[in-house]
């Protein structure tokens, strides 16, 4: 008998995935569970409740040696980007922190006061938490939201749609990661006024977020490399493929190109948007998300 | 000028709780924030939600050598105590793993298997969570909660009332802080029947929490070492101060004590319901406090 296999043999994700289809069979009130930016869950009075949660890790998220403030401020600002891209606004935030004895008292008040910062910009209050002791600092931050219209999923795109992200792409490891305003205030108005038919967060850059999109949706994709809104001072290839940009990825019905545009530049001059391509039938999927690929690595 | 002063020289408590008093101005909606056994928001409709984040850390709460599925159905059903210690159901959890890579698939497998258990047996849906890697094995749940008829706080305890525990109290270490069950359908049934005055459950043991609620409620407390229930094998010491009983701590008015009493008995003759004392006036509670202590360090 060899030895038994580890986590690192078969890979986290897969197994989580397959952890987590052998859970309980939810309550009726689940409406979508694992899987999405955050869970839904249907409330009384047509209200739906969000719920997420995140958490970063010294040394794999961080470094020690990043400010505090910052550090806290992401933690934070990552799940409310999560309810944000489902159209919700962030509520109630529980904070769990785990943290090594011999941290001084005015680093953890620098996790505390980015924490606060972020807060206070988008109306989140925290409402508790606990601390534990560990050898890596964690902090995990479970957040409440309020969808009044209903969560824009990321299993809902559909054939012909248009794909648009807001901002810039690539680079966000030069500091974007760390200071990046979640698209909150943007993904509401796009809820109420251009529903998209289905939306997220970038994460984990457009070259790994867009496939699960459409792998979701059951749709194919196909996007134009020369309209991709690059950050300064980055290659294609970065915006195509860098993480943490924390911007919006959504599809609209192509009817409504012009008026959203038209919109959009009003409503928020500061912030570009973007048409990058279109949804495709998913017959065509695997041969373009191959080309898609293909496209950035020649 | 000496080194910066560091956790471990102020006691994370107390740094937490100076940092959680800085935190912004909560919205109207949160009836209660940092310090009871959950975070109480006001719902629509009456209704009230609970939401509670709790995290087990190895080599803090657990060893990696316990069995993986008692690891992970403590790690849920700590929260699930917290939910119905303020009567309420528990709803939805979000689990965040960190897990080693070198952990084996069996162990994480196992870890899901407990949380999938105690969540069937509570009519709790998983629906969402994640993972990270990380050096430490650490369970952190998020859970929600309903309270129909509005949460039972720890701090609206009166000078008067008598304080009850349900269950036998000490020697969790031996077997009872990885196989306890929560005393929802009690705490459900006692705040529909005979609505404590405060209520809590019992994780860092009588001694130091019923100081707590009593702190919290602003009166003094008073109790006979004669009367508490003792688990097996166990001393009054133990069951003074032996931590991770989840049984419940709470008071009523004393008018209620004989109702309460023969209908307790009928409804759950497998669970012990202890009067064990009472709640006296503030201005007595240091020495009483210190009475209490005194009695058992003899």
């Amino acid at each position: 008998m060899g030895p038994e296999p580890r986590l690192l043999d078969l890979g986290e994700d897969a197994v989580v995935k397959r952890l987590l289809a052998a859970l309980p069979i939810p309550a009726p009130d689940v409406l979508v569970g694992p899987g999405d930016d955050c869970a839904v869950i249907a409330g009384s009075n047509g209200e739906t409740l969000l719920l997420k949660t995140d958490a970063i890790v010294e040394g794999v998220h961080f470094l020690r040696e990043a400010p505090a403030q910052k550090i806290g401020r992401k933690a934070l600002a990552r799940a409310i980007s999560d309810i944000g891209a489902m159209g919700g606004t962030p509520k109630h935030a529980l904070v769990t922190l785990v943290l090594p004895p011999d941290l001084t008292i005015a680093y953890v008040e620098g996790l505390y006061r980015g924490m606060a910062e972020v807060a206070t910009l988008f109306g989140v209050s925290i409402v508790g938490g606990e601390t534990a002791r560990g050898s890596q600092i964690m902090i995990s931050v479970a957040l409440t939201g309020s969808a009044t219209a209903g969560a824009v999923l990321r299993s809902t795109g559909r054939d012909g749609d248009l794909i648009w992200v807001t901002g810039r792409l690539g680079g966000s490891i030069k500091g974007h990661h760390f200071d990046f305003t979640p698209r909150v205030k943007e993904a509401g108005w796009l809820t109420q006024n251009f529903r998209p038919t289905a939306m997220m967060d970038l994460s984990d850059g457009l070259a790994t977020d867009l496939p699960r999109l459409a792998l979701t949706s059951e749709v194919g994709w196909e996007i134009d490399e020369a309209l991709l809104p690059i950050s300064e001072g980055c290659s294609a290839q970065q915006a195509w493929s860098d993480g943490e940009d924390y911007e919006l990825l959504f599809t609209t019905d192509p009817s409504i190109e012009k008026h959203l545009m038209m919109a959009w530049v009003q409503v928020f001059p500061d912030v570009p948007l973007t048409r990058i391509g279109k949804m495709v039938p998913l017959a065509e999927s695997s041969s373009l998300l191959q080309h898609g690929w293909d496209h950035f690595s020649k």
